[in-house]
């Protein structure tokens, strides 16, 4: 467990990269050295796994979709993360391992019987686990209406943003049920405030973790 | 075990590729519907993947090498194996999980204290197993010098074939590792002998095989 590395996550739409982005400016004026990065994508192989994920080019299946993610993540975790944290830096992450569980074990509904899935999302952590992740909660109406504002505005969107109502619940409901699976480590932002009130929130949050009182 | 999925395994230069083609040429003449595919790259999804892991413009850390051969694989598998299997066919595959063990994990000496490495193999294979894998075997001098020959002719090296002289000592050592091991599925050809000879040893084992006698 790594305590300054701190992930951010939950649907789309949920706020989570203001968030990330807003704090990241509060922490550097508080004097810690902080670096922001994201998944999937953050290192130059990563970015072309990314295209191959999300350009809507592919359709992987389930398997090859679970363990392109993964890929990209150890890359990330020994090219990025690990030096990061090793020079004494905060690391923000936007989605990291909860995401994967979300998105394609959970709304997948990826099991296996042999393989203990678990492991193999330890295997691509390379040790490195978030001390702190937050989890912003919202609804999937509020969040869907934010996406459709966004892609008006020209955003555009990914292939696992076109997926089906049905695959979104999933991806909600696990993040929910992660909460309380993990409610030490995984804590529940209130999204549907303002920015202002929700970065109130992620400070708190924040500045109790950092100090080690959570 | 997919007794009609056939794998060819060895390093390179040992004259499997060409085995393969005069095999599912002499199956055809034996009345068999044959497949012939590889591995990395043989669907369109494996063909980026192949690129990002062979060209040399990345390189990937050892656990992201492992997870992008088996992403390949889980897509391999879905998209082309089992719909070929389950068609009749006799599927000849050059290289599938033997490699991976040899190249991605042997000669990297890559291990995992907390998760089990062939669990995840297992994982990437989505359950088809080959009935039978060839094990061309070859001596390394004799295998480079081969690879000499065709980078003269104009063959462009990949980067795994540009790693040093140790790197491929462990493939080899790896190959003969395993098929003692698993001397029932992983049987031994002797790669030295001319194109004709290797062919004859290939058709027996073949024969006898297919025929349910070994």
């Amino acid at each position: 467990m790594n305590h300054r590395f701190i992930t951010f996550e939950g649907i789309d739409g949920c706020g989570k990269t203001t968030q990330l982005q807003c704090t990241a400016a509060w922490l550097k004026s508080q004097g810690y050295e902080v670096s922001v990065t994201r998944e999937p994508g953050d290192t130059p192989l990563g970015a072309e796994i990314r295209h191959l994920l999300l350009a809507g080019e592919h359709v992987p299946v389930a398997e090859a979709e679970l363990l392109l993610f993964l890929a990209d993540r150890a890359q990330h975790v020994r090219e990025y993360i690990q030096p990061a944290l090793a020079a004494g830096q905060v690391v923000l992450c936007d989605r990291y391992t909860d995401s994967t569980r979300a998105y394609q074990m959970a709304a997948r509904r990826l099991v296996d019987e042999a393989c203990d899935l678990e492991a193999l999302l330890d295997f691509a952590e390379c040790g490195v686990r978030p001390g702190l992740t937050l989890w912003f909660d919202l609804s999937l109406d509020e969040a869907l209406q934010r996406m459709q504002r966004r892609e008006a505005a020209g955003e555009q969107a990914t292939r696992l943003d076109q997926e089906r109502q049905g695959f979104h619940q999933r991806v909600a409901g696990a993040f929910a049920e992660l909460q309380r699976q993990q409610s030490q480590r995984i804590r529940r932002v209130d999204a549907a405030a303002s920015i202002e009130e929700v970065q109130q929130q992620v400070r708190t949050l924040l500045s109790l973790h950092l100090a080690g009182r959570t």
